[in-house]
């Protein structure tokens, strides 16, 4: 399957619509900064290293008619950009970490004309695009070395191609398996409200000839008692300095029946997910969403009781306790985290400013 | 409220069609016993107690036409119809114990006229409808005595008015807080695929004045660790002679998590959910639904990729060192479960034999 999931295209970015999946693989050309914004809070967009390049495109959108040629009112424009993107999802460090990005570049730059900051600025995305695709590569070939032959393996949402350009955090520790030659089977958590999981995992592994069967996410205890997970997989949002990681709701609940169930629990994620101004998953942001993902289907078939209260947080945070080891591009951590995630992302944060 | 799930009206069993709630309150009258059938394997009636009283109405319904005189005759009838009715779903023990102590009403009268026996056997259903009203009603009484003011419970499926007569097992015990003055909170998971969650357990709280917020079944871990659970209340389908409890699929789910957040978990349910036949769990036999039920909504919306493996088991087992206690119209039974049911099941299996 050769899709990417976000690319720049006809002077746009061009995005899948993942809300129209699995019924239609149909494409947007998003042209302004607003739109971009609303597609990303509409989940046309998702995925948290998806979002970092999405929003690094989004900068771009949003200085790129700018008239002025003072670089004082240019970085103006700039961060106004950025911190009306910065509104769209809380929770995923990598979008953050990709406006970040972009505004590094443009200060580091600030001495050139404007013209040129912008070129500058539109090869920094592109940039942070090309490296997912090394990056999500990366975190499949260190993740793959986990994984033996006939493992079964537990997902929820998805952490594949759909949420990143090409090749996926979690989905795509399973493509390097299967390009291993490893006899793998994914049962996939059709994760409520959303339905990522059924919508997007089961359309992305079936298209790349994965063995996938979707179950509701309250079925995982079952198929656990039963001995058919031997290792679970998620991707990750944020993790803390201390290894708590928000992922998408459900996955906490994950990696308990895990830890009861004695089955292996994997997160995996790129470097950009990890914000190490954070100690612990407690001040990780939740990004609470609207009552009527989960009264609602899909905004159209209302599925329960009117005006009844709802609690619909769209993440859940995982203590490092419960994580048997983070899977990244630059390795895989084990425990102790707070000081295994430190060497790493010291090394990542080098790497991070010789870009711009 | 004053509804009543299941009755004898205009010569025909009278339910209402749970396959329409919460957008309508519609009523459905059954006069004959492939429409009951269906109606039980489509759930437009369900609930494991529900469904004892709906077989013995069916049973009814499958010999009252009968012409034969031969009480021979009359009984290969009658166990054409149990059997047919035992084959709609295998999980449910109360169904079962509806069909036996029919079966039993008319082996015990085998000495009189057919039409006697015919109506013995009316009789013999409408008391296991009034039965049920005496018995949820004995459940709410010892299950309140748990519950303490302010308490915030947490169910799944329902287990309510809707799944018996007219107060319910689980939010019997809720509704008898209440009348006790008890300030509760309830929270009520969604419950995938068909959602009695939402559309029912919601609908009856709200009906009923009861503090009711309803999440996905896979946020109950977060509910948890937030510690704004403190007790778990559910039903229960068939529960073995070691107190292994069959549930709605997700019990299990929330029983390892009460267990790893330290949140007391409760079975709630009638003496004729027991099966005392069955050691273990592991013989419970568990209804696997269609995949249709998962990938599309109500047989209409389409949610995930076509054509792809589905698993679901309608039902999960939760081990009996994972229920706090089991509270029933005779009493809370606690651990060592093996010997404690005995001594109440022995009882009501003397109960039972005096009917008839």
């Amino acid at each position: 399957m050769h899709i990417r999931t976000i690319a720049w295209q006809r002077d746009a970015v061009k995005i899948i619509d993942q809300t129209k999946l699995p019924q239609r693989l149909e494409y947007l050309y998003i042209k302004d900064l607003k739109s971009l914004w609303q597609a990303i809070k509409l989940m046309r967009i998702r995925g948290a290293p998806a979002l970092g390049a999405a929003a690094a495109l989004g900068v771009y959108l949003g200085i790129r008619d700018s008239k002025t040629k003072d670089f004082k009112q240019f970085k103006k424009e700039l961060e106004k950009a950025i911190s009306f993107l910065g509104t769209s999802r809380p929770t995923a460090r990598n979008l953050f970490w990709g406006l970040e990005r972009m505004h590094r570049a443009a200060t580091i730059n600030k001495d050139k004309a404007i013209p040129r900051i912008k070129e500058i600025l539109f090869k920094e995305a592109q940039k942070i695009i090309e490296e997912d695709r090394v990056t999500c590569r990366r975190i499949g070939y260190y993740g793959a070395k986990l994984i033996k032959d006939k493992d079964t393996i537990l997902t929820i949402c998805n952490a594949g191609i759909l949420a990143t350009i090409d090749y996926g955090t979690a989905l795509g520790v399973v493509y390097r398996a299967k390009e291993e030659k490893k006899r793998i089977k994914v049962y996939a958590c059709e994760t409520r409200p959303m339905l990522q999981g059924s919508r997007l995992t089961t359309w992305e592994l079936k298209k790349n000839g994965i063995d996938v069967t979707l179950i509701c996410d309250n079925m995982a205890a079952t198929l656990m008692r039963q001995g058919k997970i031997t290792k679970v997989i998620t991707g990750a949002d944020r993790i803390a300095a201390n290894g708590d990681s928000a992922n998408k709701i459900g996955t906490y609940n994950l990696a308990v029946l895990s830890r009861y169930h004695k089955v292996p629990f994997f997160v995996a994620a790129p470097a950009s997910t990890f914000d190490l101004s954070i100690k612990s998953g407690k001040s990780i942001p939740i990004e609470q969403r609207s009552e009527r993902e989960v009264t609602e289907l899909f905004f159209k078939l209302p599925i329960a009781e009117k005006n009844i209260k709802v609690f619909n947080p769209a993440f859940d945070v995982t203590d490092n306790a419960l994580i048997t080891a983070i899977i990244t591009d630059k390795g895989i951590i084990r425990p102790p985290y707070f000081k295994n995630i430190r060497k790493i992302i010291k090394n990542i944060f080098r790497d991070t400013l010789s870009f711009g």
